[in-house]
């Protein structure tokens, strides 16, 4: 191990075989936590080739039990999000990528940090479980068309064990392992394609446009080199997605967009993700037709889907027809403009950070949350505005909390004089070929 | 611990009370060694600042007991050598300063890897102590003016926790993390000043002169920020120090030296140290008189201070008179010139580790060292060899074992057409203000 640490500190490559005994001797506890650590780090530094990030997916993920789902006459396709505030995608897209056909056996994550997680919204639901058993998934896959569980045990459990050594070493910020993480859990699951949904902005981990990209890059070639197709969306997160952020909230917010209603960033990115499912799984080859598809099954057949889903999971189909009985907040207080003019930022970060100490999501691992609480945003970026109007409305779980919030997210707004224009929602497309300008399918015939 | 790490891994600097911090709750178990050995591979990369290098050695020795000579009526110097190949120098000139004035409290180590250590060669000598107590050690430097101990727990005990662990994780060779560990170290026994041998070439640490320059300067500016006076050298270490390589041969080899024989080499390099300890000490100015002194007490009174010292720490003085005393090895084979010619390379590493392998030194910490054994340079390079004539002799436990070192040994050796010029043995000397090309004090007059 030694020898391995110090070529790769020298910059060298470590070979398929040396990646899976690492990984292996890793979990087995005889490779000492002090040996992976100085590796990691020296990873920070030097990076990793893509065949050794394959390489290390590939042990990560055999560390633990794959599912196959080559018996299954639909193609599976799954969607991953690399988290962003108000990312409640997943909940309508899985319905409604089932709907139109595909299989979507998705494993997700809780959230941490400023950033809300999926499982943590369908919790909201009472009564929804959130973790099936292997056999109870794969069922629901292949009955329904598609399920959401949390990760079990025994899926890429050396992924669990490196992942809690990055979060103590200062060696979570690092493309190559972040796209490693992702990748040996997604595999694991056996899609047969993923679509990436790389989040860019102030409320999300790429901050940037280049890290983005090549995030994007790493994930599509990790996937290319297990025989998945794998294509990803570049999206814009310095506003939150959406209007709600919290965890009910959100769940409201989705039977809205399966209604027919919603916002139209969340719908647009919710059609577009479904859109590239279409045709990563190779049910529609052309990108207008897989709007078109994508559109039907999200405003019609998604939301039974939905609800079959929510039933089969064990949570109250009751909450879609009467969003009331979803858990709710005692204290609603509203942040009301002091001056008029245009919204030039709504910081995701600030707001998902505030939404956090509501109670809307985790600092650690260990803390609760509370179903209840969130932000509203009654305005998004480019709206207009009138002083005293609404700018954010806070569901709080006690008065002290709201006034708190309401104080810190004063932070989050700016309010100018001249219009601003609403910013691009989807920025690139990026497959094995490269990354191109994003060009919505719909205006291509007049483009 | 890792927003520390994080902000070294960005290039960042830890402040003094961070630096204690660390090396406190390290030792102390509160900072697992994955943390630690993350920060060490950010060292690595990074480096540390001068005032972070002196920080961290503050820290690693007050971790354990500090000596205290300031009662002394000498003025306490101690030498130390960066280790290399056939290095005895200290054996002979502990006692040499110590006759010329000076008192020498020298803690040294054992040897690991193919440079061989100080107290493997005393341990040689039937009956020597090479672990004195605190208060042993510190009366014989009273009444002797030097005694040579291992370094005992209770001194810089942080370094021996740092060095374990960097000795797993690839973090050796990083010149900050040597000098902080030599420093902690030295500086704990107390020394007024301190005269570096940094060794430079084949068979030493330091491949290269601006390595063994940097390392240099660190160590002297750590010394200087402890109020230390501190000065350099810069020496060849490309072939073996002398002619003897392994324990006993090497005694052998210092009595001789100071019974007035002994290699050239040998000889010029103990001088010139003991007259720059004479310099730093400020018991004289001039180094022409110092280089005189420092000559005058090797070829006179320092042999019955080296006896002195072998009879305090418990060895038989009898082998001072007859070196067949020694323990010696029962097969002794010649490795002859294949060719005439002159001798152009003598690699210090290959003798070095032929020695190891002959059991001379340790490849690991728990190995045995077998005080018989080694390899006698019967040549130098320049020497003008015919064929057929001894190169170099083995002294082995075994026949096989000899066979063997024999075989391996043609590698060491090239021998040219061409005559070669003796390589210069002294290269440069460093102090606080920068360093200069080694000039021989006694030439100075003609140059």
């Amino acid at each position: 191990m030694p020898r391995m640490i110090d070529r790769k500190k020298r910059g060298g490559c470590l070979r398929d075989e040396e990646w899976r005994w690492i990984v292996e001797s890793f979990t087995a506890g005889l490779v000492p936590d002090y040996q992976m650590s100085a590796l990691l780090m020296a990873v920070w530094f030097r990076g990793l080739s893509d065949t050794e990030t394959s390489a290390l997916t590939r042990a990560m993920m055999e560390s633990g039990s794959c599912l196959d789902f080559s018996t299954l006459a639909r193609p599976t396709v799954d969607k991953h999000s690399t988290g962003g505030v108000g990312d409640k995608v997943s909940l309508a897209l899985a319905p409604c990528a089932a709907a139109a056909g595909l299989a979507v056996p998705m494993v997700s994550g809780r959230g941490l940090g400023h950033t809300g997680g999926t499982l943590d919204k369908l919790a909201a639901i009472p009564g929804f479980r959130t973790v099936l058993t292997m056999t109870q998934f794969m069922d629901q896959v292949r009955s329904l068309g598609c399920a959401i569980t949390g990760q079990s045990d025994d899926m890429a459990p050396a992924d669990g064990m490196i992942y809690a050594l990055r979060d103590v070493t200062a060696t979570v910020d690092c493309i190559p392992l972040i796209a490693a993480s992702i990748m040996s859990k997604k595999l694991a699951a056996g899609p047969q394609g993923i679509v990436f949904d790389v989040k860019v902005g102030r409320g999300a981990f790429m901050q940037n446009l280049d890290d983005a990209r090549r995030l994007a890059g790493v994930l599509i070639r990790i996937g290319a080199a297990a025989g998945r197709r794998c294509t990803a969306l570049l999206t814009n997160m310095d506003q939150p997605l959406g209007v709600a952020v919290g965890n009910a909230l959100e769940v409201s917010e989705i039977i809205d967009l399966l209604r027919g209603g919603g916002p139209e960033d969340l719908k647009e990115i919710t059609v577009a993700l479904v859109a590239e499912m279409l045709i990563t799984g190779g049910l529609i080859a052309e990108a207008g037709e897989a709007w078109v598809a994508a559109t039907h099954a999200l405003e019609g057949p998604a939301l039974q889907c939905f609800s079959d889903m929510v039933e089969a999971q064990g949570g109250q189909t009751a909450i879609i027809a009467d969003a009331s009985l979803l858990p709710s907040a005692p204290v609603i207080r509203t942040l009301e403009a002091p001056r008029g003019g245009f919204v030039a930022q709504l910081d995701a970060r600030v707001i998902g950070e505030i939404a956090v100490v509501l109670g809307a999501g985790r600092s650690t691992v260990h803390d609760a949350v509370d179903p209840r609480v969130g932000i509203m945003c009654d305005v998004k970026v480019g709206s207009r505005i009138g002083a005293g109007e609404a700018l954010l409305t806070v569901h709080a779980a006690d008065e002290a909390s709201a006034e708190r919030a309401l104080r810190e997210l004063y932070e989050a707004v700016s309010i100018v004089d001249q219009p601003v224009p609403a910013p691009p929602l989807i920025l690139e497309r990026i497959d094995e070929t490269g990354a191109t300008p994003w060009v919505h399918p719909m205006s291509v015939a007049h483009g």
